[in-house]
């Protein structure tokens, strides 16, 4: 698959691409070897249109006896989202998110690697802690450039989250996952994805009372 | 605003009123009373134009010169995100992201009241948890049933997620917000909600090893 067309794939399209691959690895764990567009989507609530649309776009076909070939499929989804060296991960804030995020990770078979966690707490400091060796955050930017992290998940109390991203733009940072409720501001030098579990439950709730 | 014109708002809508008024309460705190679409717009990263559709959507209007009312509109958005009375959410499995999710609501002024957690972890059970009662998962229904909860939060190893929700449904929970890697089907019965980090931080790194 060309590069350009890599490039120009829909912000959606890429996070329905990571959800196909959980479901088509599953799949393969059950030895479930075919699977059709109707099922995909029933497996993830989307349309089966949709799911067709976005196969397409990668440049993938099925067949109308047997769907998709599951095998084929996730390695394609793999050779488009994943980097082809492993990409370093960093987590900034070791309270229970950081660390729910730290074991979440642990045995995963993914090309993503968290190398390193920062906290200022020293019980926390020189530890390792699900896996992943605990720095002080005052060596943020020294063990980044000399791990050759490039992506970051910010898990810090809100009051640090703007002055956190800021240092990690600084020492080279690509990609920030923001899971505090301060909107950051960190483009054009990385790529940023901020989530909010407030907004996730109030729809949940919104939804709930008019049922 | 009328209520089946509440009810036709798309789920978008929803997640950004949301977002809108956490902008909004943080401005009030800083006794900032005025604010334009584009302000709000570039505090949460959205285009201005959809900023001021959504807001016409739920029938308010700012002016030309001051933007809109941030007290009005933070009133406005509660009016039709809220409950009247407030609505009772139970988390269910008090892992790291169960007592990250229960730490995170303690303090904050919200219609939503975290009621009681559950697990199966006996160190945990009859305790007082980030100011939560932690219950035996045995009394799933007996709790959510005596307390009116309508609404809870998945944090259970994914190998119990399919399990626990059929649990909830059938004790009357009306929406459910999914942290589990697990793909669940509750409709028509409750609301459903998912969030998996994986496919966030993959997003993150396919953008971040373009660049």
């Amino acid at each position: 698959m060309k590069t350009n067309m890599v490039k120009g794939l829909p912000e959606k399209t890429i996070e329905r691409l990571s959800q196909y691959r959980r479901v088509l690895l599953g799949c393969l764990q059950q030895r479930k070897f075919n699977i059709y567009s109707h099922e995909l989507g029933q497996l993830l609530h989307l349309n089966p249109v949709q799911v067709r649309r976005d196969i397409m776009l990668i440049g993938h076909t099925g067949t109308l006896r047997k769907g998709y070939d599951v095998k084929q499929l996730s390695d394609l989804i793999g050779e488009i989202i994943d980097s082809k060296k492993s990409q370093k991960v960093a987590v900034v804030g070791v309270g229970n998110l950081g660390r729910a995020i730290m074991s979440y990770f642990q045995g995963k078979r993914t090309k993503l690697v968290i190398a390193a966690a920062f906290d200022n707490d020293p019980s926390k400091v020189d530890r390792v802690i699900a896996g992943i060796r605990c720095y002080h955050i005052d060596d943020l930017e020294e063990v980044v450039k000399q791990e050759q992290i490039t992506i970051s998940i910010i898990t810090v109390p809100p009051e640090h989250a703007v002055e956190t991203a800021e240092r990690l733009v600084m020492a080279g940072i690509k990609g920030i996952l923001n899971y505090t409720p301060v909107a950051l501001n960190v483009e054009p030098h990385a790529y940023l994805e901020e989530y909010d579990m407030i907004t996730s439950i109030e729809k949940v709730a919104f939804y709930a009372k008019n049922r």
